[in-house]
């Protein structure tokens, strides 16, 4: 079977490596000539929008699917005209914008932060009213690793605040005081399956994912799917969707959901039964589902900006070392460890040793 | 780094699945025009003795190393001669005959089957007398997979041995009433550090390896890990190597060596820390090696001649695919499953279940 991916940065490339063993082949559209999944597949070279190139990707592969949110409607549209697109295009139109997200949270009566959708000068005035400070105004789309955001903590900061997003549509979210940070990893079968993973715990720092770690027996994992649940059947959603969600006073609330493999599910490669990269292409091309099982203690550190050296990593037991084949550069994306280790202790010193080691050469 | 790997079946596959993680890249050469890494990489489509492509794969690559032990003599020559090769050629060329094979292990002191070399038909008689019956003749160069070899039974038996396989180099080896037969896998870095990976105990029919089992304490494990050091230091050897014994009387018999990753060490792909591909390639780059370590129980299925469905082979848990993307063919290899257990017995079963639905399909 050969799989189309829009897009080849590092979650394509993982795909990829993932897909080979199960016999797929794989054909990446992607317009950045540095695209780090082509060494592992054929590369269509073009923008999301050249029909042409589109046409060609859809003949070329029997499915296709998707690494990335921001997949243009008319993009996804062409491709699911022509061949099945999973996970549909629907989840990309819901995920696109933060305020559609927030709004299918509350159908489905998963709690949420207070939000307001926030279009003029006036109607931020009135959303810090009714939302409270501090809060975050955020852009409805294209924000991602907490870029289009600005953190609202007294009256004065709307303006500067304002001269920096404002004229796209807005949206204020009401600032969490959380206690932890939340993913769940969801994927869904064809014929309807569902598995979980573990639900992970999640380090950000400037914005970005730095450390990720599945938690063996959360207290909130019951209620992490039930909410999970809740989407994917609403969506008629096929493949690994991402839930992240703030832990506040004992309790979730959703943050926002990605609808693809996800940073926070990294790990899963040494340390589940079936990494998410291969329950994804089971789910999209209709086998049966792997186990999403632990196995052992595992967490995963981030290389942000630039990656440490090889050597320095080898030899740190029960590292696993995963670089993407992309130039370095700050706050880039470049690489991440999967730390194994016997137990939580363990895990907690070398996750420590890796994190010192990915700070002293990344930002 | 850049490396250059001569042969593009499976074992190159697996390699460059292992090393795009460690932000490896791959120069496949290969004369077959289904050569199954080529998608991974980057494929010089030449004969091995084609000095031009040689040259040309040579500059391409920073360092160099093989999948197969037959590489001509010649070539190993020219690569060495111009970029590092590792294992070093002399490593193949012990290996590629089984005389200077079982010369070696009689220097190093390790326990070998009676042996005796074949070149006429009156030698054959001399050996038989010598080595006993019943007994093996082999050809000394090119065997595989219980190819080029005839078991001989009674004093009648020679003629049609003689028949089919007299005219090149033989050796007759005394026939092994094995117990059971067991492999180590060694890995040896650049600066001398060494590693052995648990001993494998292999289950062959029809000479094509079935079914391997990394055993968790075996009682043979320090004599194997002795002999394979004895080979690996005296060779002065870099990557990976595999040693095949027979076990008879409680006692290890060498039987023959690979200088590369090896069928009955896949299973390291999942049931290790850190994999045979991956220590390999630690190796030849001169990291820190991994792991050798154990995760679990797990087993190797090979699938010969075809694979079982993939929708079948992913209903079972703990089941790990391996395809290799060949086209099916009667006594290939085309593929294989890890079966990964929480227990012994479930592991049983496990393989059972694999073993039946590979017999189903393939020869």
């Amino acid at each position: 079977m050969k799989i189309g991916i829009l897009g080849a940065g590092q979650l394509g490339r993982m795909l990829a490596l993932a897909g080979y063993p199960l016999d797929f082949d794989f054909v990446f559209l992607d317009p950045a000539t540095e695209a780090c999944a082509a060494p592992l597949g054929e590369h269509i070279h073009a923008d999301y929008q050249d029909e042409r190139a589109l046409a060609e990707f859809c003949v070329a592969v029997d499915i296709a699917t998707y690494e990335f949110e921001n997949v243009p409607a008319k993009t996804a549209e062409f491709v699911a005209g022509r061949i099945p697109l999973l996970p549909a295009p629907v989840a990309l139109t819901v995920g696109q914008d933060r305020l559609s997200e927030k709004q299918l949270f509350d159908k489905l009566k998963i709690p949420v932060p207070r939000y307001m959708p926030v279009a003029t000068r006036e109607a931020l005035e009135l959303a810090v009213k009714n939302v409270g400070l501090p809060a975050v105004l955020k852009t409805r789309r294209l924000g991602y690793d907490g870029k289009g955001q600005a953190v609202l903590r007294k009256p004065e900061d709307l303006d500067a605040a304002w001269g920096r997003l404002g004229g796209q549509p807005l949206i204020l979210e009401a600032f969490v005081p959380f206690q932890r940070e939340l993913s769940c990893l969801a994927v869904r079968g064809k014929g309807g399956e569902m598995r979980f993973y573990p639900v992970v715990e999640n380090v950000h720092r400037d914005g970005i994912l730095r450390v990720a770690i599945p938690q063996a027996s959360d207290p909130l994992q019951a209620e992490a799917e039930d909410y999970a649940r809740r989407v994917v059947e609403h969506l008629g959603y096929v493949g690994v969707l991402a839930f992240e969600f703030f832990v506040a006073d004992g309790r979730l609330l959703a943050n926002e959901i990605a609808p693809r493999v996800h940073n926070s599910g990294h790990w899963s490669i040494e340390g589940a039964v079936c990494s998410q990269f291969e329950n994804h292409l089971r789910a999209i091309a209709g086998l049966p589902l792997g186990d999403t099982g632990l196995r052992g203690h595992s967490a995963m550190v981030n290389f942000i900006g630039d990656a440490p050296a090889n050597e320095a990593l080898a030899a740190i037991p029960g590292v696993h070392i995963h670089h993407y084949g992309k130039t370095p550069k700050p706050q880039r994306k470049v690489g991440h460890a999967t730390v194994t280790a016997a137990s939580a202790e363990e895990l907690a010193q070398r996750v420590a040793i890796v994190s010192q080691l990915a700070d002293s050469v990344g930002d």
